[in-house]
């Protein structure tokens, strides 16, 4: 299968890119089993997700990873695991955050099948 | 299948609790596929896993999860997702962390295929 931090980095960076200018372009790599757990609150498929995710109350943001890292799953997909810190306009600080994801591959793509996201409150 | 919240907290309890006082009889939770990403560092197999855990610099501690979320997998299993912070004895500061673990039965009783651990810095 693909190489899991090769793939997984190449995720990330396009993720975080659309999720700092474009949420609602964040809708192409769920599908409709997918699953997000945001702050504790429960969404499922794309419709669903990509509403709380375009609801988030900011238009830009800057992610900055900290650590990144990734394992093959045994369901043939990519364990993703990031920390990191948000900084998003209108707030001074940045705020710390990690987030898993779980990837399958789709034809020639992969998919976000799982996705919990946390801020870690200072 | 099992509910993963049910599963996914009775997982926690009893991991955490081996975790802060007997590292070593972790070593029933993994398996030969199993893999541990701790800072980092990677490491496969139950016997592998086991040796860094039971090697890291103190002998007890206490783990004060603030987030647990829970999703189903693909695969059948249950990812888990964490937050808290963990107390080593000699510390006098609480550090933050983030671990992620994905789950499979086997038989009456479920494994980690996949953990994923980092203190989240300040």
């Amino acid at each position: 299968m693909a190489d899991p931090e090769a793939v997984g980095k190449a995720f990330l960076q396009y993720y975080y890119q659309l999720f700092e200018s474009n949420r609602a372009g964040l809708a192409n790599l769920y599908q409709e089993g997918s699953m997000l757990t945001f702050e504790g609150q429960k969404f499922q498929g794309t419709q669903a997700i990509v509403a709380k995710l375009a609801a988030l109350p900011f238009n830009q943001a800057k992610v900055n990873p900290t650590s990144m890292d990734f394992q093959p799953s045994v369901a043939g997909g990519i364990m993703v695991f990031v920390t990191g810190s948000i900084q998003t306009e209108g707030e001074s600080n940045a705020l710390k955050f990690s987030q898993v994801f779980h990837l399958m591959p789709v034809g020639q793509s992969f998919v976000v099948t799982n996705d919990m996201f946390r801020l870690n409150y200072g």
